[in-house]
């Protein structure tokens, strides 16, 4: 029984520091590095591909629109064409600073806005799915559980992860409850570990509305924001630990 | 006996047309693609490198400065770790569209107020060396002949090509003459056409004041502008033909 | 019997060159001047008032997303706050080379995608026409001829002009044909002539459908891309005034 | 006597937050306000002009070179046409969030390694001061003291203001004590409190060879950086006011 934890790292950009990455690198099996679009420079992401190789943490890229001043969370309305291409040049960058340390780029995981479209666009899913392959058929794609983003690319024959996240409620059909909505996020963190157990344990989640739901969860998604975000994922890492729960990189879990 | 003709390629912008790409490419075995961060963007890369690889011409990367209403012709004070960690970003992003249509990638060639300033700056030189020693040790630097550049890159242990171009005088410690200078720009095609087949056989060139100097081409600059340019490029590479100059990519003219 | 012509002029970029400036400033009243987001830097905007005053041709700013590389026209999913914030930082922007050269800033006319969502969502109308009237209560908003943009604008007390496009169809609603229809595009420079006329002088034009539908003509766009556009520009001008109708600045086209 | 604190503000950028600004800003009585160039967006310079605002804080243009990820303090080599127009763009953007909420700009104090470029050099200062006058006369021209950068704006007719550093060592010449020298930066806060105020009152400063001279202190930069930053500008405003000096805007402070 295994599962990988990873984390958003490498979001600072020249002057302007972002994240908690040296406290949340030790507790994580994966980190989604940002490729400069919508986070990061080329010097951060130098730095952050030694991080993780130091601490023994799997790289994966983490491309996203280029909005930089959005942080890549507003949708843009790319074409397929500008899409693949846009994936394809960060997941490049990022390979460069792999292959100068000796990492190999495990995977890629879109970020924000564009990890939200894809999982919603067969079209979107496509591009992206097509662009990994093309530039690394041995990439895994790491997206939300149960997409069609996920069933798009294990199409294609990619290898393909399922992402939980720990804090967010589920809704009967398996989707994340929206932002907006009553029961989005989930504060009580004794709740949400034992959610996730039961996720990696019973592959399944109860709904916001009392549904035994199945998910698959390949790897978790923590946050790396802060102090109280390393904390956590720290006290998650130790609590699976506990409950036979191996933590290893998503090239150990999925097939 | 031979040689490569080498062009700046891919450097149109969004909705910005840069460039006779299409006209010039018949005639160069060599291209240096921009790669977004003086000129560029990743649809742009995609195509080039297509075009490139359907034309039988060697692609290169073409690093340049984070300074695109500049088009990188602006030195840019940037710290050696800057420009290293800049150089293995825009090398990565050109390999995964080389990766991802089979495409060996051949070469870097800096750009601009990049390329100038490493031609003087043995610090500035290192910083690139490493980038692309540590990103691919295969890779071919081409920079300006008889450049500290190249020097520093061949002590490293890197393959080298000297590069020369076809209609700029040379002074008679065999660097160019500055372009506010007289004779900086030869305007007579004839004498362009004469004066590097000379170096390519003789390896030598005529300066400014009359002295003949030693020069090594395994390389020649040609411009890809406009459509004079592509005519240029044409003729040039009939007149080296007939003179028994191979025509060929630097792979194969540098050891 | 008056009417503006207006075309979107300072599109260059750096060592980017957009559009046919030179040709078209003669020909028209009213320029639209981009403002560094979707194109232009500060030297061609400068260049462009300039150009603009020297021939006595109406300045207006020309905002869009900050989507260098997608010309603004793909759709960026902005909140209100950051769409008002960035249409009042462009118009600034363009004011002070308006101060600085002693023209008066005449309007503002969203561009692209910006153009487009504004004439379709009343929340995104508001957020614009609220960065108008707080910069600068006295310029005109030129939007879609019917649009809730300029409904809104009119609500809140803004000098509001309508624009219509020479080229192109109109459905029965008063709303254009969608480019990818037929009848998007009318391609009979004839045609499009006397359609100009009528709409100025009889407020209707025929829709696609072959209905006569009520249109408000205070201005009317004209493309600058190229000689042939220009040309038409001059054509149209000419045909105009031989028919009575005064060609005039949108400021005394508009109460 | 009397004299001006003034602070970098409004330096965050989207997702980044960069600067204390609001626990500075109680404690100053002119504020720097970047552009976007170096530093900020629309939103956030919308939000510091009215923070300012309401603090009672006057607010100057702080034009940076376009380097975001530089943060403007890599000197970057632009012409003076160049020049000239980017800093009378960044005037006009923040001019517009000033006009939009009837606060007056007072001042243009440029960034980082333009500050630094142009108190060295006639031809860029010439430029600043230009681009300064001809967007609006009145504004006051904030730089360092007994710098060409504010010789050259007097000669031009505008009014100028010497800045001096509160924690900076100075040269017997009078400039800055470079800061990889000795001597660079003062750590000892009650000996930044004395020198201050004799420079206030005696206009001397003592040189780190333990020269005194002259020195001009209209204004006094203080850092905004985090909660220590805010501290010593509380404790530096509370001392300046105790031995009789009046904290006042740089246009009640310069004639």
């Amino acid at each position: 029984m295994k599962v990988d934890l990873n984390a958003d790292l490498g979001e600072s950009f020249g002057n302007y520091t972002c994240g908690a990455d040296e406290l949340v690198i030790p507790h994580i099996s994966s980190a989604n590095v940002a490729c400069g679009f919508h986070a990061s420079d080329p010097l951060v992401m130098m730095k952050t591909v030694k991080s993780a190789k130091a601490a023994g943490v799997a790289v994966g890229a983490h491309p996203g629109y280029p909005d930089l001043v959005g942080f890549g969370r507003r949708n843009l309305n790319v074409s397929t064409d500008e899409l693949k291409a846009m994936v394809m040049y960060q997941i490049g960058a990022l390979k460069a600073f792999c292959d100068a340390n000796g990492v190999k780029l495990q995977h890629v995981k879109p970020h924000g806005a564009m990890y939200n479209m894809a999982a919603k666009s067969e079209k979107l899913s496509m591009a992206i799915a097509e662009a990994v392959k093309e530039v690394d058929g041995e990439l895994i794609l790491l997206g939300l559980a149960g997409s069609i983003q996920l069933e798009v690319a294990k199409d294609m024959g990619l290898r393909v992860a399922n992402e939980v996240f720990a804090d967010r409620g589920y809704q009967k059909d398996g989707s994340l409850v929206p932002r907006t909505s009553e029961g989005a996020i989930i504060k009580d963190e004794t709740l949400v570990v034992e959610r996730i157990i039961r996720m990696v344990k019973e592959g399944v989640v109860e709904s916001v509305d009392g549904v035994v739901v199945p998910v698959k969860a390949d790897s978790i998604c923590l946050h790396g924001d802060n102090e109280k975000a390393a904390l956590f994922a720290k006290q998650l890492n130790e609590k699976l630990r506990e409950s036979g729960i191996e933590i290893t990189p998503l090239s150990r879990v999925v097939d």
